[in-house]
């Protein structure tokens, strides 16, 4: 069985990898060339000590995805339409598509251009960072949650992933998990980025606390209006365990401004700010950082 | 006439260089040793291709200050409690002390420990860099606009500044001019700071003109809660008209956190929060960017 994969970033890499190793054959579909003729001359993981090289089947054409019968999502949000739209012809009517892809609002894109029965969706907390265009570094382990309408789908692509060494498990409300990571990932991403700092010293002062605790307290308001129960202490108190779990990690949106690369701010804090606007509730802290990126990004 | 300055930063030293210039003695206290040496050997003045080096009376002791006739406070706005507390027992009865610091609260520090008849205070826009210790860089020209309750004091000291080169005015009002350079501060310093770009560039973003007009906007409206009447569209165009000025500017707060120093964040934003407290009134992007910035400070 075939396996595709849009985006060779570092979790399109950690999961071509795995699947690859796992024994299913995997087609990556990337639209940097560069990135294609590096990690064509072979694609380095470095797992602690260990390297090991691959030499997945990977191209600048999406019709490279032709024939998987299941494809991951895993571009940045904000080109999730773009990619559908590359790939729309090249999907076969009983391919199913994944998307693990930060932020709010990836589903709602793939569902605009694809039937929801041929949809999964859901989160992962695995980590990793490309060092270089054709390498990549595992982070931590980490849980990957998934679910949708087409069950026999959803236990195939877990049985797979469990398979290939990836903790995977199946969730009745996935909307919850994106949901809940977008929290999260609000409450953590534009602080690292803005302050330069790793995800665990984001604990080490009040003020940046302060900012923390009241983005999340912010974006669980936004929720609560869109019909999503969150709980306010228990959203503060996961995002602080996730920044001492992943202490030292440099969050992937100060890896994008490091790099001079678009972030995802605009599904993150942006669907926030987006959403409240929407049920005429104003979250100005999150407005602020959000401006602050953007700006950021817009030097660039 | 011997003129006193307290605080051998850029203004202290800018202000040191004309009054020397223009035959005052000047007495520079300073309580930093490393810079008092570096001074003795001679401070730099760069004026355009122009070097120019001066020796001033400085010395890390207060009882440099005994004696002056006038005493600029040059230091930042944090340590002026700090400092009128180090000079006081050296300041006679008639000295009469001049406050052209950034922020708000200055005049009431001094206030507490000197009577009303023996302050001027107001606002300088002219701008200086010190590259090092022993050497400054005159910014672009700029007026200086000071009140206070001692008419003849004020006739005579705005009269030597002028002679000494100096755009000097008097204002009925310097309550007004010291709340309005600290409502342009606030929408200028932490844009700059955060963003780690010149003043000019805070224009060239939509995102970074948000937080500036919103921040501006919130200011005015904590003014108003207090009584200082401003005007928020006029505050607007006059913070963008300073961004136009001093394009190539970086403002003192980036400077501040490019060197790891403690910045005015606290008399600056700081203060319209308290005072927006006060008055039950949140000013939540000025909130934001206060605890980015202490968040910053927290990390040197």
């Amino acid at each position: 069985m075939n396996i595709g994969i849009a985006g060779a970033g570092a979790m399109g890499c950690l999961f071509a990898h795995h699947l690859q190793k796992g024994g299913f054959p995997v087609s990556l579909y990337e639209n940097d060339t560069e990135t294609v003729l590096s990690i064509k001359q072979g694609l380095t993981v470095t797992d602690g000590e260990r390297n090991e090289i691959m030499y997945p089947n990977i191209d600048t054409t999406p019709s490279i995805l032709s024939g998987c019968a299941y494809i991951f999502i895993f571009v940045k949000s904000h080109t999730t339409g773009e990619v559908m739209q590359n790939i729309r012809n090249y999907i076969e009517d009983e391919t199913v598509i994944i998307t693990l892809q930060n932020g709010i609002g990836n589903y709602e894109i793939i569902a605009r251009v694809f039937p929801d029965s041929g949809i999964l969706y859901g989160t992962t907390s695995m980590g990793a960072f490309k060092p270089q265009k054709n390498s990549v570094k595992p982070g931590g382990k980490g849980d990957t949650v998934l679910g949708g309408n087409n069950a026999h789908a959803l236990h195939e692509i877990i049985s797979i992933l469990k398979t290939c060494g990836i903790e995977a498990a199946q969730t009745d409300d996935p909307g919850l998990a994106v949901w809940t990571k977008a929290v999260i990932n609000a409450g953590i991403n534009p602080i690292g980025a803005l302050l330069n700092i790793p995800n665990g010293e984001i604990l080490s002062s009040r003020h940046s606390q302060w900012l923390q605790d009241t983005i999340v307290g912010e974006c669980v308001a936004v929720a609560k209006r869109c019909g999503i129960s969150l709980d306010e202490k228990e959203m503060l108190a996961r995002t602080r365990e996730v920044c001492r779990k992943t202490a030292s990690n440099l969050c992937s949106m100060l890896q994008d401004i490091t790099n001079k690369r678009k972030t995802e701010i605009d599904s993150i804090n942006g669907r926030f700010i987006k959403y409240g606007k929407k049920h005429a509730l104003d979250i100005p802290v999150n407005e602020t950082v959000y401006n602050l990126i953007k700006a950021r990004e817009s030097g660039f």
